[in-house]
């Protein structure tokens, strides 16, 4: 294994990543290098308030430390208590029109270290959708480059990592999928070095092509306060499912990671309602309905 | 002890509490009553875009299972397998105007059964205050209703409740208190249940006198956008909390609650902005430097 391989692969992946969405909003990011005292440090670049990004964040981090939190030796309780590095690009894009979904994707890279003892790596990742009001043409159009992303590497990887997906980005307490999904894994350390991180590369380097066209179809399309607000309450799931569930944010807590970048996935803006449901046959009840299920997108 | 006096009382408060905040507000509680498939129910309460609530949530819960949830066994392991009753009221009132404190009560009652064992129980609950704008007149009142209430039990409580509180209402990933504070406890079964429970009583008792006062002082100083604005930004950090680490939360949703009430306590409208920091001097910078640190109040 070759970690600086990965890490000049990741710096790169940000920089083309940043550069398109600038493109595609017309505002520069803001840049923010920073160290963290225990080990490691990162690159986080934010929009804010841009045009077709109400909220855009990408960080790259390289953390190290002497214990490989909980969040990660879950799964693996053999490798608790040994040191670790963790690297990786992760992003989520909060679009201002509340007919352009929002976007997450990770790529990451653990090595866990024992003296005495062979190390320990692997990689993990993926990318998935949170639509306000979807769209069949998006939904295929996402998947399809998810499972284009996959196939060079084996047929079986995407309905294995759209599967993990569906059941990762899971809302226990609503019952409900996250978005429409994508793929999701970890733990690859599968068939060797090489060609887990080419999977890996492929996985981050697709994001580009799954989620820029569907930016450029909807991001015109009118809206008003209704979309707005539906955008504003769904924004709340999101916050749920990070906050309560997701590995990469306890992750990044317990690691004593730098709070401003973990927390640039949380939405700008969102509102909480008791009990509310939509109106049945209406175009928001339409994202439960027929998007808020188990799906086979990329038929 | 005695379920049926408890649960009478819990009611009895919700009811109190619930017609007082309607008449300061002017507009009535929505209440709807409800069970759960796997034992018990409650009664929510709830308020939505009130005059001087813009969000207040007081629900009864009363619920029961055959196992009692990690997060109430986390202290007490040897707990865990055994059947559970679990009757508490808890509040959660988010004002509108950013100069009157979001405020939070808490009172509860759990028993674990099993078999050939005798049933074990203990009470918990507390009550604290999360200023937008701090005022020490608040801060002190607010303490001070905290301390009576605790006083004729004893004045060994107050400070340990107190310093409780701070601890337990810390968001370790901000290195923040979420608030002022106030008082905290749980696991209590001394020095016998009447006492208890008598104690336990006077926490929720006390929460009007110490509260209301309060909204009734702040709620018609003028604000703006800018007060609006730092409110929604500070409400995240209520968010976080909540989501991330109050064990209540997690007990409802870990022991299948019902979430719409779980969850009523996050308020209505939030915001987040990347590595935001209040301008040095200015009134949002005094709660951090005069409000959100360790202070005896109750002096």
């Amino acid at each position: 294994m070759d970690v600086d391989a990965v890490k000049q692969f990741l710096t790169g992946l940000q920089q083309t990543i940043v550069a398109s969405l600038s493109g595609i909003d017309g505002r520069a990011f803001r840049r923010d290098e920073w160290s963290r005292r225990e080990g490691g440090g990162g690159i986080t670049q934010v929009l804010e308030d841009g045009v077709a990004f109400e909220r855009a964040g990408v960080n790259f981090s390289h953390v190290s430390g002497p214990n490989l939190p909980p969040s990660a030796s879950a799964g693996r309780p053999e490798l608790a208590g040994r040191s670790f590095q963790a690297l990786g690009v992760s992003l989520v894009l909060h679009p201002r029109n509340p007919y352009v979904p929002t976007a997450h994707m990770n790529v990451r890279f653990l090595v866990a270290e024992q003296d005495g003892a062979a190390a320990v790596w692997w990689f993990g990742g993926g990318m998935d959708l949170t639509p306000y009001y979807g769209f069949e043409d998006d939904a295929r159009h996402f998947h399809a480059a998810c499972r284009d992303a996959l196939a060079p590497f084996g047929a079986g990887y995407y309905p294995r990592f759209k599967l993990w997906c569906d059941e990762y980005f899971h809302l226990r307490h609503r019952g409900e999928p996250r978005g429409i999904g994508g793929i999701f894994f970890d733990d690859l350390n599968e068939p060797d070095f090489n060609r887990a991180f080419a999977l890996t590369c492929s996985v981050g380097e697709h994001f580009l092509p799954a989620y820029e066209p569907i930016v450029q179809r909807r991001r015109n399309e009118p809206y008003g306060e209704r979309e707005r607000d539906f955008q504003a309450y769904r924004r709340g799931r999101y916050v749920e499912f990070n906050l309560v569930y997701d590995r990469g944010t306890l992750f990044g807590l317990q690691s004593g990671g730098r709070t401003e970048a973990i927390l640039m996935s949380l939405p700008p803006r969102v509102e909480w309602r008791y009990d509310w449901k939509p109106e049945p046959g209406s175009p928001e009840a339409k994202l439960y309905t027929e998007f808020l299920i188990a799906r086979d997108w990329a038929d």
